[in-house]
């Protein structure tokens, strides 16, 4: 019997909690396994600080309304290891606090680097004799894990963006007569067009949803999308755009980096759908609308995804069994047998498998001219965003739980290398 | 008996359609007074180029469908008439396609601008003798008409913006220790802060939901909004902003009005969030993410308020009541006769009574230092976001009705008078 920590790390989610959930109520169900669960305060920072929250005795109410909380209950954060080549003091650190607790099961949440944190962790125990069962979860809005056929997280942003542009399709519809022609969404997706594609989940026969959807695994002509937009405009009278952030040019330059400085010596101020819409107003002086979704869209838990809820509750679950079957190594990875109807399973992949890569959309989910959705696509996002799983709520709001967990003593003196918190080299 | 027609008119709301479904069915309940129900097709141009849906006998299936789908059914337009004390020819045509048409019953349903058109129309028709029972209904999320307590279409851009602060917050909480430390949303609001103010009602004890609220009503003051975020971020770790798009400076400039051109010769891109972003990152260097929501606060009928359904569907039973009681002019207000519990009724105010002015957001609703909503302003927002009305779904989707509705035959010559499209005044 010994202890098991659990970390959330990188970007929040909707679901993000609801996967927490899932491997603290497993855990329990093996008490002769497992004494203790020790969370992570911002995760492998917690472990390194020896900020633990002990989880174990956490009153089953508490836990339900974590569940449906969006965000990091515990904290997130991005924090990337030492290079075990050069520096070694973090994992000393780390396996310190471990033994000092008695933890031999790390359990770590998030996306590729996150898996990269858990692969680092196990070569450093494995190098020190220190026995410890590594298990990755994946979760990442971004989808673009390897070896996983979509990613919790994913599927409730996906539902978000293919909602608010259905939504906003109604809106320029009624009035582009004597109003806006050109409404421009922005979602997230720096290297990938996952997000940006499910989006036009919201086309159909009718002419609604996004008309033109524009990901970076598809360079970018200028020329091409204005002639689009034109024609759209004079066959249906508007057209609406759903763009990722990250779209680039045939040179590979993203639209969004800051390129100039005005008079005042700012830098441009970021964003591409604005931009889109300076070229569509130069281009044609067609009024235009633009809004950027940013956080909304992985943080709206109120318009989650049953799939994605569900999913995401049973990685969590295999983690721990997993662990409990003593695998090493290894990350739940959800495995489709069938789109139509949707089946799907949970298995083991080993960690080496998901880390360093990254997965693009196929360039078939997209139409020829890299504008639409094919039905290819379609078949591979319509389960993911299939079932409503509305919070509670409470005076007009969710009733969101914002529980404060009280730290574990501590054991060890404190640790002051480390402190300097690398973050992940990541665009603004 | 004779006919009625009623128009949208004005940006599109999440319960537009439910007044528009209550008209309907209400002149329904009185055959013996109104023979057939015309729409017009965008609002006051479906009259002006006689282009009219007969909705009579539209099934009950089919308006129930209606009623939860955002946008504007029927489409909508921005349209002003022309000065009747300069131009007539537009009232002329008006009343010609009336007279065409039977119709004796003018019900309009927007904001100022629209309550202005019955206005006008109603005199119109009075000089020239032509009887014609005129009544205004209120639409407008910007909840700036004066003589009613609320808007219909307010209640439900409220609950959009509490509910994406609220989740906001929750995102940024978690892992603003390695990551955004501030996060902004822009909300609409060109004139007034009833939208952004209420994005507050996400805040509580907790320290959750936006820290500062920006609304136009107050000059905006740059280094004392500086100072406030630096001290919230110093006491809590993050910061949560919330901006109305039209807050100004104490000389009235907005501060996203295009004020430089860059190196291309483009002008700066518009949004008071990035600008906010960039005055924030200049001065502190805090990581900073900000969101733009733009249509998707108006369209979101996937999170609608039931009370700004039920006050939209009220406002439409009463003006069809107004008019079979014989009242002229008049428009249904919202009156609040309580807070808590909250208590409303419908009540006739004379048309010229909402024209021309706008109500901004009292002071009081605002703390001291500007930043703040007061429990005067809690009590006010609060039950205008009470209650959920979530639309049916399909495959993951809201199931929204695009019915398109055929049009009547024309009686009339086609009119070429008044197909320049003279926008309302409206910054882009």
């Amino acid at each position: 019997m010994a202890n098991a920590f659990y970390g959330q790390s990188g970007g929040p989610a909707a679901v993000f909690n609801s996967t927490a959930v899932a491997v603290i109520e497993t855990a329990r169900e093996y008490p002769g396994i497992f004494d203790r669960v020790y969370v992570g305060r911002n995760g492998i920072l917690g472990a390194l600080h020896e900020n633990l929250i002990d989880i174990t005795d956490e009153s089953a109410e508490s836990l339900n309304a974590l569940a449906h909380t969006p965000g990091a209950a515990f904290g997130s954060c991005r924090h990337k290891l030492q290079n075990p080549n050069v520096e070694h003091d973090e994992y000393q650190r780390l396996i310190d606090v471990f033994q000092a607790h008695d933890i031999r099961f790390f359990f770590y949440n998030g996306g590729g680097d996150s898996q990269d944190t858990t692969r680092k962790i196990a070569h450093a125990a494995e190098l020190v004799g220190y026995d410890l069962t590594c298990i990755g979860i994946p979760k990442t809005i971004d989808n673009n894990l390897p070896a996983t056929d979509c990613c919790p997280g994913f599927g409730s942003a996906a539902k978000y963006v293919a909602v608010s542009a259905l939504e906003a399709s109604f809106d320029v519809a009624s009035m582009h007569q004597t109003s806006t022609k050109v409404f421009v969404m922005e979602v997230m997706g720096r290297q990938n067009g996952w997000i940006a594609a499910a989006s036009a989940l919201a086309c159909d026969e009718r002419g609604l949803g996004p008309d033109i959807v524009l990901v970076p695994e598809i360079a970018f002509e200028r020329e091409k999308f204005l002639e689009k937009v034109k024609q759209v405009v004079a066959k249906k009278g508007f057209c609406v755009v759903v763009t990722a952030e990250g779209i680039r040019d045939s040179d590979g330059n993203y639209l969004s980096v800051v390129e100039t400085q005005d008079a005042f010596g700012h830098g441009q101020l970021g964003g591409v759908a604005p931009r889109l819409v300076e070229d569509i107003k130069t281009a044609f002086n067609y009024k235009c609308h633009w809004s950027v979704c940013d956080y909304l869209q992985r943080a709206a838990r109120h318009i989650a995804s049953q799939t994605d809820i569900d999913q995401a509750r049973a990685v969590g679950k295999a983690a721990v069994e997993y662990a409990v079957k003593g695998l090493q190594s290894v990350m739940p990875a959800i495995v489709r047998t069938q789109s139509v109807p949707y089946q799907w399973h949970i298995e083991p992949v080993h960690i080496s498998q998901v880390v360093g890569g990254e997965k693009n959309m196929p360039r078939q989910y997209m139409s020829k001219d890299g504008f639409r959705l094919t039905q290819a696509g379609r078949d591979y996002f319509a389960p993911l965003i299939a079932g409503e799983a509305y919070p509670p709520y409470e005076a007009g709001l969710p009733h969101y739980s914002s529980h404060r967990f009280r730290l574990v003593e501590r054991k060890l003196p404190e640790y002051f290398g480390g402190t300097t918190q690398r973050r992940i080299a990541e665009p603004v």
